[in-house]
């Protein structure tokens, strides 16, 4: 026997775990080495369709829609080429055989209606150019007449539907959407036999599977976004469907009455579609989860640790034991037993807009002397860190996308206040970072007042990573250490570990993650003399905050900022 | 008799007046035909100092001092110039006997401090390099303790001396500045003998008295700036200035008595100053004007006529006849019998920032692909245009460099609300306009309120001139047609009207703008439909106005804007 030979029996039995990541824009497959979460290939393949990835609407600022064939194409794409990557890796050792689980995470809410077969409608010749019959991604806000309306009811509603997510039902959310399409294109939406999430339709899909009826739905969709629980049986009550609107008794029947833990296989990967991308059939396919709760496994979550998934917005999630008494927090998005991990409340929350913001500032108000550099943003972070804090006199509000956590309130706006006729560019880019972290503050403030203690905060996505001024602002603001994940692809590793559980390598999701997880070395410690100036600074940002999302008292602003909606919405009818 | 000896006959005939506009970057020489006010010939010379002609602080953005060297040398190359061009220029006829008087006005309160000769401390040696000792320009706002200071002693004195300029004393004026020095510069402040306003030391120097006690001042700047006013007999009392520092006592006593108003002659052009730039000697030169009471002149100021000089600031003058009822209009700037004109209550309005807030938006926040036209106001202008009022769903309060008219505060600043992630830097410049038609507004309806009926708004300086859309917003948010002022140099053209009277060659102001002032043939007249979104933004203007800019309810957020300063100051230290 000579020595290659060796090394191919050692090869064989390498074990490794598959993560998919359906992202705003592009979707991610990563084969991860189960041993040690390391990644071994990675391929992003980028959805061709619309702007990036997304349909836009001129005329309506709120609509963002994407084309289902794009999720089909990027997981052949994907998957297929991350296993050709990962068998051309030098001593990586991988052999499809060896993949134990395929894990899948998604963008949500974000429903696609589905025929009687569960084919996307977007899909058929008769709807292809309908953006209504394409998937409805989570940034569409489209529906916030209908999420007023569902909320209004279901206040007043004897079952206290909404007493896990808030006490409000966002605009992004399934039942708004499929309410607004009934609204607004009747064609449609007859012709939809269910609406499928996502982190549904993904899985359904590869493991040949796609019956509305019975197709496994994951509880962290179900649970978040379409009211789905179990103290109440499942999806709310036909009475209270019906009374938003009849025809939403007929989606309701059509919808799995069971839902199922992310760390639970889904099925086998159906025969066909494992030759066409170069794996063996039947490896488990995990449950479908939301991104930012793949995201939260991948980062090392255990309870006392917010994970904060920074990116164009954020997500952040807890998880709390199930045996433990948990309250109602009040503007949370949503408490859900098991949609992180079973026996664990997975607990959400999050900022509207991070990254979005700092790139709309680059994009349009950024002055020639910065843009003439290859990276705009470090060229602001660059001249923003030496800046002390409060020295630029200047405060905003980080509302420009509206506020998901504590204000549930997608119609706020942003402002910036303090500008005098020396204000730079740089100054105001830090302003809007700081913005961001009292946002961040706001939610760990929330989550602390009602008994989660917040005892370690890890960080991941594309600002963690690149943007250190962002991240000590935010330890400073906060007063807490900033942990930064190690994976720089966290949502998918997060997702390839729930493959590994599913797949039945590890008993259950801690041990793979004691396995596959950890931190950085660089810790982002806070200051002291910058947290006593934010903690002055946080209090007027508090003010505004109330003064502004909040309509509790006679001279709140909060009706200034609706009215400034009110009278732009009115002008480009 | 040749032809050419008849035309030399009919040219000494034509009759000329020069008027003297000392700005805030540079000063104007103007010579103008008496019977027309048609512009025969213009100079302009920057002053070299400084940065455009202001020394500035970088410890101290409140800080704005100019070198009184650059008025002198001004003086000579402006008026030297102005008279060599206008002997050059065909068929004007002009000759330096022709000139009646001389008309002078400048930028105020602008104090400069004076030995005992009337020569500026700035000019001495010793004094050269302190920027305490140099003249304190009317922007400068280092004196804002001072302000208050003053502004509360006189609230509890028996005389009411803020009663005609808004029961607030600013900060931008003469015994504000005057204090502030003695507070952080007892040795200027010892050296000393008076402190002279701009607007009388020119006169002064070039009539050829410039001692301090004795010196004609105006009742325009000591009206406006220095709580001068006949009703109790002069200067505040030795009592209540000796309350504020016993040392204001001894300035006191170096100050004439009496003023006079700017159409009466303050003397003749001294020999030795009238060779040097080529007039005859003894031309009647008048009493120093500020520059927008001279503008007010040169548009044409009549009773129920706002005129409207607007340039980095703005300036808003009417006038009210002495011999009908006004009230204590709270907020103004000033009300002072005979500051515009004999016989008329001269009414001062102003916004601390128009165009310096477009300025700074330009400089700081303007994309580069608005950067690469030639004039970068006209392309955002353009884009701007485009936009209906209302669409962009933004407003702004237009304090970034404070509020002069009606809250009488220097400490606010600019706020911007509204941004979504699809805002545009055309949008916000609009919006930066509009913020400041609201302003204009505010002050109309201040002035209207308290029974001075605003008939006709006449607009004159370089944005009236070159911004089409901005004339068209103010006329949209105010409801008023906007009139353009015909002379492109309306101060200069006010301070040679002003001359012509007090030469002698009109009887009065009046008749010498009837001859010699006019406006524009293009009269912007409101639209019909954005005068209706406007009113509605209005009401949401002056709710973030009252909401920010005073302190009278428990959830006002003045005390907010208020704390970041207090923050950014502690920091800078």
């Amino acid at each position: 026997m000579s020595f290659t030979n060796i090394l191919t029996m050692t090869k064989s039995n390498r074990k490794f775990a598959i993560g998919l990541d359906y992202g705003t824009n592009s979707v991610r497959a990563l084969i991860t080495d189960v041993e040690n979460g390391n990644e071994i290939a990675s391929v992003v393949d980028p959805y061709p369709s619309g702007d990036a990835g997304i349909f836009l609407d001129s005329k309506q600022p709120l609509l963002a829609r994407q084309n289902p064939e794009d999720y089909i194409n990027g997981f052949y794409r994907s998957v297929s080429g991350v296993v050709r990557h990962a068998l051309d890796v030098k001593d990586a050792e991988f052999s499809p055989e060896g993949v134990v689980g395929i894990g899948v995470d998604t963008t949500g809410s974000t429903p696609i209606p589905v025929d009687r077969d569960g084919t996307a409608l977007g899909l058929l010749p008769q709807f292809k150019k309908e953006l209504d019959a394409q998937s409805w991604l989570w940034k569409d806000h489209t529906a916030f007449a209908e999420a007023a309306e569902i909320t209004e009811k279901a206040s007043l509603y004897q079952v206290k539907y909404l007493s896990q997510c808030g006490e409000k039902y966002s605009s992004e959310w399934f039942w708004s959407k499929i309410l607004h399409c009934k609204r607004v294109n009747p064609n449609v939406f007859e012709a939809a036999y269910s609406w499928v999430e996502l982190a549904d339709f993904i899985p359904a899909l590869i493991i040949g599977n796609t019956n509305p009826n019975t197709l496994p739905r994951g509880i962290c969709a179900a649970g978040h976004k379409a009211m789905f629980h179990t103290q109440w049986g499942g999806l709310p009550s036909a009475e209270f469907l019906g009374s938003l609107d009849p025809d939403l008794v007929r989606l309701r029947n059509h919808f799995n009455t069971k839902t199922q833990t992310s760390d639970q296989a889904a099925g086998g990967l159906c025969e066909h579609i494992a030759a066409k991308v170069g794996l063996p059939s039947g490896i488990p396919v995990t449950i479908g989860t939301l991104d930012c709760h793949a995201g939260a496994v991948g980062a090392g979550i255990k309870p006392g640790t917010l994970v904060k998934i920074i990116g164009t917005s954020t997500c952040d999630v807890m998880i709390h034991p199930l045996s433990e008494p948990l309250a109602t927090i009040p503007g949370l998005c949503g408490i859900v037993p098991g949609s992180v991990m079973s026996g664990m409340y997975g607990i959400e929350a999050g900022q509207s807009g991070v990254g979005d913001i700092f790139n709309w500032f680059v994009k349009n108000m950024t002055p020639e002397s910065f843009t003439k550099t290859t990276n705009i943003h470090n060229a602001l972070e660059a001249e923003a860190e030496k800046l002390a804090p409060g020295e630029s006199g200047l405060l905003a509000l980080d509302w420009h996308s509206g506020n998901r956590t504590i204000l549930v309130d997608q119609l706020l706006t942003g402002l910036l206040l303090g500008m005098t006729v020396h204000t730079t560019a740089p100054e105001i880019y830090r302003t809007l970072i700081e913005a961001t972290a009292f946002g961040a503050l706001t939610i760990i403030n929330r989550l602390e007042e009602y008994g989660i203690n917040v005892v370690e905060v890890i960080n991941c996505g594309g600002i963690a990573e690149k943007s250190p001024l962002t991240m000590q602002i935010y330890a400073d603001v906060c007063n807490k250490p900033m942990k930064i994940s190690r994976s720089a692809q966290t949502c998918a590793l997060g997702a390839a570990i729930l493959g590994t559980v599913a797949g039945g390598y590890y008993p259950n999701v801690q041990t793979a993650q004691q396995k596959m997880t950890g931190v950085k070395e660089t810790i982002y410690v806070p200051n002291t003399r910058a947290v006593a100036v934010y903690q002055r600074l946080y209090q007027l940002y508090h003010n505004l905050h109330d003064a502004f999302g909040r309509n509790e008292n006679p001279n709140s602003l909060y009706p200034l900022m609706k009215e400034l909606i009110h009278i732009r919405d009115n002008t480009r009818k």
